[in-house]
């Protein structure tokens, strides 16, 4: 049996969605690295009786730990070190040294902030210094401790960590946090688990159903491996986790899968197609440059996303109008006259012009319908035209018609692109149907 | 009393952070449509015991809904037709009707998918024409239907509305749901909320702390307010929820922030930067062009996330190397020797270049030291210059340190660059001290 644990995002902003929650998912990484098994998220708002009920419903489901992220702020909805105190049936103690060392970081950011009102950050500070009695307090990042909270003695039940909200503070707060003894105890049973990721682009999920079913039929050691497949960003992630007795049961199902669907498996390290094409280019070092319109840039930010991305990325045009096409990436105004900017003979001179623009061996021309409007007839929205050009006019062009609304299909767009350049930079000419 | 609702989005890859979550953040905006109150939102993966545990938890929290996104696909992972049916009380029946249209929406699938293996494609079929008996049918936007289950009769407790994870699929079939019987029924308790948000760009969240201090000082009715603020991409965000009866309450507090915040209260309305930027551009008939290097071209993706940005954007260019910087924005190569490649002499020549390269009115030049390497002596990671440029001079320059990692300093830089631009569009050339 693993430990168990449960994380409760805290904040209005993230339950209605104006913020996206990125502390969960990575929350739930470190516990899958600790060998714990992360079994619930429940993302609440600023309401003390919901978080009330939330770290019950944890508590009640046997977690062994409960993490907490935000609440933590200076204002009057951030109750979490309360609420939290309460449940662990703490009292709440005033730390006068962490108040001191609160205030001396408020000093440092006064010298930032020279118009600063005083009179809210002292109010702010003695509010973030008031924490459940015997918890033990993990230094501020930003201005907020956490906190690792035990049940007390009276009660039993689930440890909680209390993180603060803004990811940064959160993440580089965490290693105290695992440090703390009362966590540690805590997890004491967790065991660890491997996982492994296969990707594959280019066909429907229902195919890889059927793979389980026939996997499943060979081999009953399967109902060790806890396969989930899923659909992201045009792709299919197939991702195993086992104890490591499970291995060589996981091993002949990934066999299955290289066997079945070797055209369109193209990562069974974990690696996803940006760190493969990131690879690719070192190792021809060659450099990449685009020319986008539809996707406006967002290949090329897609592409700068890695750290070092400057060894291998020249740069990149973005030619959102015609007449940019034309002055920025050569491509002639008679041909877009005659065969209209989204077509696969602009793509494929766009690719040329980025190639040439940036002297770079490889360019990528994106050029389509994102919508709602700019449909004509024979081009509906998510039309959108690629085309790949390599040194030795090596090329790989091609058009699809990709579903969703703008975002989707200027999304979608960066994937479709992503493995174009991969297959050209692997020397795979012969595109499968899809 | 206003209806309540619950929302458990399944799937161990959101769950665990593979996939981020933009289903329950959607919900969630949909039930403040229907004025129905959002109390949480669970995420679980797919593990049959975890998800009956969800359900019960948010029934006994009093919910009157509950929405569910996601586990109808294909695989055997996907149980949360079975799991509703059950928990509402309800036999799992094959529904011959719904299994012939599904059929037909797979034949449909298999004329583009020529590869395809009819046998899976079958036994998928069938899977997903067994549904609750009783429960209404949501029909299919891609091959999964959805559910609006209600109680069985014995039994109370809330309704359960199941839909697909794909969000397309999910939003397209959102309309149906709505338009149930079993659902209107459900929450026919709900009341109207009014929402505002105000943002503010510049100033830390304590100053708005004390802010709504001295609005409950001021004003007693404040507790008709559910004020929340939060950190957002550099921003400030304000949003205030309330019940009409309280408008008066609302105009009091608002009126208090735009008197204390005045240089940095930007948006009473709702309306983005983004929006503002998009609408200033097309009221000076101007267009905007970027020249980006740490961002790689994630401002001119941003400039251009808005559906009619063809109108002002005319492009831009990504010049990650110093050499693109040079051949294609006309940045001196003797003045990034002098200066280095992150400075605001350079910021001001790209913002030049990129005016002249793509013709537009406003241009805009972003470098700066992403990291995680690239730090030199008094160029830390995190520095980043910005300049504006406009027709007749006029100019916008500054450098700032951002914090966080590559990520973070990549995607704030593209709001700081944002307000820059806002500020010259307004002619406010007076620049507050951040």
């Amino acid at each position: 049996m693993s430990a168990r644990a449960g994380i409760v995002v805290t904040g209005t902003e993230v339950l209605s969605g104006r913020v996206a929650d990125g502390n969960g998912p990575w929350l739930s990484g470190r516990l899958r690295e600790l060998g714990v098994d992360h079994a619930f998220t429940l993302i609440v708002g600023d309401r003390r009786e919901d978080m009330e009920r939330a770290l019950a419903f944890l508590a009640s489901s046997g977690v062994d730990v409960i993490l907490t992220s935000g609440g933590l702020g200076p204002t009057a909805d951030d109750v979490t070190a309360e609420v939290v105190g309460q449940f662990q049936g703490r009292e709440m103690v005033l730390d006068n040294a962490l108040e001191g060392r609160i205030g001396e970081i408020l000093d440092r950011y006064m010298r930032r902030w020279p118009g600063l009102d005083r009179e809210a950050i002292r109010a702010s500070n003695r509010k973030q210094a008031i924490v459940p009695a015997g918890a033990t307090i993990l230094e501020p990042v930003g201005t907020a401790p956490g906190l690792v909270v035990p049940p007390s003695d009276s009660r039993g039940g689930p440890t909680v960590v209390v993180l603060p909200g803004p990811p940064r503070e959160l993440q580089e707060m965490w290693p105290a946090a695992t440090a703390a003894e009362a966590l540690r105890a805590a997890i004491a049973s967790a065991t660890t688990y491997e996982q492994r990721t296969l990707r594959l682009y280019g066909i429907p999920e229902s195919e890889i159903a059927e793979t389980m079913r026939a996997a499943e039929a060979n081999s009953p050691g399967l109902e060790g491996l806890e396969v989930t497949t899923c659909l992201r960003r045009g792709e299919i992630e197939v991702v195993t986790r086992f104890e490591p007795a499970a291995s060589a049961e996981y091993a002949a199902f990934e066999e299955l899968v290289r066997e079945r669907h070797a055209d369109t498996l193209f990562s069974t390290d974990g690696s996803t197609v940006d760190e493969q094409v990131a690879e690719l280019l070192r190792s021809h070092a060659w450099t990449i440059a685009t020319a986008e319109s539809c996707t406006g840039g967002m290949l090329a930010g897609r592409l700068t996303d890695l750290a070092g991305s400057s060894e291998y990325v020249a740069g990149g045009l973005v030619v959102y109008s015609n007449e940019a096409k034309t002055a920025l990436a050569g491509v002639p105004a008679a041909l877009i006259e005659r065969v209209g900017a989204v077509s696969t003979e602009v793509a494929e001179a766009l690719a040329d012009g980025a190639r040439a623009a940036l002297g770079a061996e490889v360019g990528v021309g994106i050029t389509g319908i994102a919508g709602p409007g700019g449909a004509t007839p024979g081009k509906p929205v998510g039309l959108v035209c690629f085309s790949v050009a390599g040194p030795d006019g090596a090329r790989l062009t091609r058009s699809t018609r990709l579903p969703g609304g703008r975002a989707d299909v200027r999304d979608r767009s960066t994937t479709v692109a992503m493995h174009l350049v991969r297959r050209l930079l692997r020397g795979e000419f012969d595109l499968p149907a899809t």
